[in-house]
Parts: C-alpha cells; sequence; structure tokens
C-alpha cells in the first residue's frame, strides 16, 4: 500500500489545478470520507446537511420523521465527533455568558435544564431505532426510559457542575410524565446529577397542551415564585421559545426528533 | 488531463478498501474539496463547522468577526454550493407555508423581507475582504453600497415572484440609512424587485437604537396600520425576533456578521 501516499499527493496537486473537474471528484470524495459526518450527502436532490441546518435553526418545523435518505447521514453525524463538537460550542458559549454575570448571591438565580436530548442522551434507544427515521413509538420509547440507563450528556453535565459551583441553582423541566419521576431521578443521579432545585414532569393537567404550552406555563410559575431565569437550555426550540425563557437562551442539537 | 478521472476512480477504489488509513486520508481529503464548503475544519482546537451552527442558531452572539482561522472555511462555504443549499431549504419551506395558507385576498396579507444578504447578496464586496474576518468598515461598505450593483440572492427572488403571484404584498425592511433610498431602490429594481407595498429604511429617529428595536417597531406600525405579516424572511435573528415577528419566520444563513 505504500503507492497511497504518493498517488493521494499526486492527485490534490492535479485537481487542485483543474477545478473544473469539480463535479466529478466531489462525488468520489464523499465515498472516502463516511464518517465525517458533515460531509454533505449524496442524495439526489437533498442535502442532508442542509436539512439538519433548516431543522437546527428552526426553519423546518413540524417533521415527524427524519427523511429515510439521510438515516446514514443523521447516525453518523450523531456517533461521530461533530455532534459532541456542536454541543460543546453551545455549553461553551453558555458558560462564557453565566460565569460573565455579576450575580447576586441570593438564592434566586435559576439556570433551567431540559432532560432527553440535552441533560440525558437517548442515543443508544435511537441507534436501535433508525436515528429518527421511524415514527416515534410510545411504548418502545417508554419501555427504553424506563430501564433507567440512560447516558449524561457530557457536555452538559460538565456545564452543570460548573453553574452549581457558581451558586446557580438547577431547574429541570421535562416532557416525560409523573409517572416516570422515580426512574427519572435515579437515572440523573446514577451519571452524575446529584442536586437540583425542581425536577418539574408533565402533569396530567398539561394532557393535549404541547410542550411549548407546558414549559412557557411552568417557567412563569418559576418566575412569579421568585425565581430569575438566568438562562435555560435545550434540545427543542420549544424549550426555549414562549414566555419567561429566561435572560439568554442555548439551543442543543437534535437532528433525530421535533416536539412542538 | 484525461488521467484525471481514471486516476480518481482507481483512488477511490483503493481507499475504500481500506479504511484503516482514515485518519491520514482525512488531511488529504479537505485538500481535495475546497470548494465542498461542508467539510468541518483543519484548525486544531476550533471547528468552523461547529462555530457556523453556533451562528445560525443563535448560540454564539454578539460577534465582531469571523474567527480568522475560520477565513477560508467561511470564503468556501458561501462561494460553493453549500450556501445555495442551505438557502434553498429555508425558502422553499417558506413557500410551502406560504401556499398551504387560506388567504383573504383583502390586501392585507404582507410578508417581510430583509435587504442585506437576504433580497440582495454583498458576497463581492465580502470577497474582497476577508468574508467577515475584517472588522466592519462602514466607509468601505456604504462605497460598495453606492454602486448600487449587488446581485440578488437567486432563492430570495424566486420567493419574491412567487409570493406576488399568491397576491401577497412585500414590504422591506432595511437597517440601510434613508439616505440610500435612491441607490436601493435602483438596485432592487435592476436585479428583478419591481414591486413592492413598502420599503422601509432606517430613519434617524431610530439612531442609537438596534436593529432588533428598529424592525420590531417597524413591524409594529406595519400591524397597527392594517397589514397582517404572514411571512417574515431575514439572515439575521435581529430581523425575525421581538415584536409582531409574524406568523412565521425564515432565517437565511450569513455567517460573515452579526447584527443586533
Amino acid at each position: 500500500m505504500e503507492i497511497l501516499p504518493i498517488l493521494v499527493l499526486f492527485l490534490a496537486t492535479v485537481v487542485s489545478t483543474t477545478q473544473g473537474y469539480e463535479p466529478f471528484v466531489t462525488h468520489h470524495i464523499h465515498l472516502l470520507r463516511p464518517k465525517s459526518g458533515a460531509g454533505g450527502d449524496s442524495v439526489p436532490g437533498l442535502s442532508c446537511l442542509s436539512w439538519r441546518l433548516g431543522v437546527e435553526t428552526n426553519n423546518i418545523i413540524n417533521w415527524k420523521t427524519v427523511p429515510a435518505e439521510c438515516e446514514s447521514y443523521v447516525g453518523h453525524y450523531l456517533l461521530g465527533h461533530q455532534y459532541r463538537k456542536d454541543s460543546k460550542v453551545v455549553t461553551n458559549e453558555a458558560w462564557l455568558y453565566a460565569k460573565s454575570l455579576n450575580l447576586t448571591n441570593d438564592g434566586k438565580n435559576v439556570w433551567v435544564f431540559d432532560i432527553d436530548e440535552t441533560t440525558l442522551s437517548n442515543l443508544p434507544y435511537y441507534a436501535d431505532h433508525g436515528f429518527g427515521t421511524e415514527l416515534y413509538n410510545s411504548t418502545a420509547f417508554n419501555t427504553w426510559v424506563l430501564e433507567g440507563t440512560a447516558p449524561a450528556l457530557p457536555e452538559s453535565l460538565k456545564l452543570y457542575k460548573k453553574l452549581l459551583k457558581l451558586g446557580v441553582k438547577v431547574v429541570f423541566i421535562t416532557g416525560r410524565g409523573e409517572d416516570q419521576r422515580n426512574v427519572t431521578t435515579t437515572n440523573l443521579k446514577n451519571v452524575g446529577y446529584h442536586t437540583w432545585e425542581k425536577l418539574v414532569l408533565k402533569g396530567s393537567t398539561y394532557s393535549g397542551n404541547t410542550s411549548y404550552v407546558y414549559k412557557s406555563a411552568e417557567r412563569t410559575k418559576l418566575v412569579k415564585s421568585g425565581f430569575r431565569i438566568i438562562g435555560n437550555i435545550g434540545d427543542q426550540w420549544s424549550d426555549i421559545l414562549g414566555t419567561n425563557v429566561g435572560n439568554r437562551t442555548f439551543k442543543l442539537p437534535d437532528p433525530m426528533y421535533y416536539i412542538s
């Protein structure tokens, strides 16, 4: 195989001087980097990279499943380095913001964390279920949740620990139901989230309400009870839009599902 | 140059059967796709791709310049296919939304367009000024604007034409000053934007106000005068956040500058 480096180098030189060949070359380059996770797509007519950007910027909304053509792209993105790098940029910005604040130490400063795909990761489940290309199956997903074995999203766990050291209180607001309080508590503690001010789960009074409505209402309750929401982080736009969203909001990547 | 296709094909075959060489190959692959715009980065410690996602999702705010290490990445992104693909996904979603509406034909439905990097493109200027890595220079930028030669962003022009056919009125709200009304009018008409309901420029009463404040106030005026803002598209989050943002908002890509 010693001929390979020489060939690549030669080719790089040739191609860099013959940009007219670009469309042809682009196709083969894609085949060479299957695990980059950031490499666009090989699907005619649909750019999975553009689709993902459209989703992350809230341009594409109310979608039910990841396009079937993008299963491999989304899978490689999530299991490769790019998802983690993207998450790190978000939590890093959150930390730069938090530590820049001149906080009064009166116990009223809270940071709101969503749980699924923010605090905990369900990637082990989604890796077995087409990375979002399959329609949401509540039975299967709840079986996974009840195992209580979801890992932490490492970037969020680091942010959580730093915020606690700063004297900020943490409030979890999750779309998980009240019936999952025990398993959620155990799961959070097992992976490193040892303390919090409140763990708000979706009670039956909100049945039929969107996450947007439920989370807005619960944040409003927080503010009315005297807390200042200095920050708010989630993977869904419905976590960070609405009323009393917080002084600053942070959107983690999630190309697997959409919650309104 | 007829040897090139054969070489590429041969190389693709060799490499696809030797994935153990991936780290080595990845480095050279980057050199082979200078115009892909979606290829991550080669900068240690900073993922330009993650930076761009952070910017587009409003996680990274109030930045003054593109990181110097990302000049080449951002330039290739903008001049290559990915910027246009990303823009097309946004305007396509906007069109799918608009045509799904059951609009009353009373002349009150408007769509708000921002101008720079939305309706018109300043890419010819930024290509000569480091793609956002240089600090904003109002003298140089205004000289460019006064030439009146900015091309249309093709995806936005198509959306504009379709909306007009649907009976929707167009309102431009731009951060350009009143003193640039004539050149802006001429430029818009020259590249295909022939008609509009209003062209709102930033008057002197707003001097010292952010774009967020100015645009919110002007949209509120529109709504108070009886218009319904059914849609709103811009490249800055300050175009689409605030009051009376519209029934749905659309964020075009812009990794070159940030306006608060």
